[in-house]
């Protein structure tokens, strides 16, 4: 984590606190090359009715058609679930910035062993938001992770 | 492979021709449950110059919300990749039938490591209409896959 990585990880959870005043699932994330944001993106499950908007999947959208994702990273609020980590492996994305993985522990693991460089913030205000939603919209949230606890 | 599976693949493979005659990359996929098909699915990279709407993600997207994946089925033309594999995975989608991996191998290990059930149909039409779309916009299935050849 560099001063450099907090800056954009702050990024990411404007999107997320933008979703949060939505009432959607209050994840967002951003990507980022060659030291420039290139595309937000935030979870949209509740903001068009659309499981498979997670705020990196949706990031991904906003980025575009590309014709490979060399030197990209991704900064998200919240450990990526299984879906998004796969979009992550599946992309070539290099380097992953993560914000918490106490509220869904994700899928480190396996991104480390695909080789993608991962980074893990353990951030207070990214863990109070994504509290502060589950405490509020427990089923929903449940919904969102597909009944899983986990991965 | 029942003459069920057969009937729900070729629905698959009906949504792929229509993506190729689109111009698009030719998967399809639709998702059953209890014997129905409730959602239908194309990759729309082309369509909608969305990188994250693949076959499998598009049928996710048109199934809408859903409380859970219990007895959800999905056919696939192509072997996913890993972000619908993720997907498939992180929604807990309990089957899959995938029309043939030839032309790219997938995840078949990873699903069946997670506990889903995976039927191959080694489908001569699916593979003919893959491969002619390969030898047609080769390059477009190299960004399409980001570049690897594998999962
Ligand atoms: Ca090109
Ligand atoms: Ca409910
Ligand atoms: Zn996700
Ligand atoms: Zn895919």
């Amino acid at each position: 984590m560099t001063d450099t990585d907090k800056i954009f990880l702050t990024q990411a959870l404007t999107e997320a606190r933008h979703g949060f005043d939505q009432g959607g699932v209050p994840v967002g994330a951003v990507m980022v090359r060659s030291g420039q944001i290139v595309a937000r993106g935030r979870n949209k499950r509740v903001q068009e009715n659309d499981p498979v908007m997670h705020g990196e999947t949706d990031c991904l959208r906003n980025a575009g058609l590309m014709e490979d994702y060399n030197d990209t990273e991704m900064y998200t609020t919240l450990s990526p679930c299984m879906m998004c980590t796969g979009a992550i492996l599946h992309f070539g994305i290099k380097r992953v910035v993560i914000g918490e993985n106490i509220n869904f522990p994700g899928n480190i693991e396996l991104l480390l062993d695909f080789g993608v460089k991962v980074a893990l913030a353990d951030d207070p205000a990214c863990k109070n938001l994504m509290a502060q939603f589950i405490r509020k919209y427990p089923e929903l949230w449940f919904e969102d992770i597909a009944g899983r606890s986990h991965t």
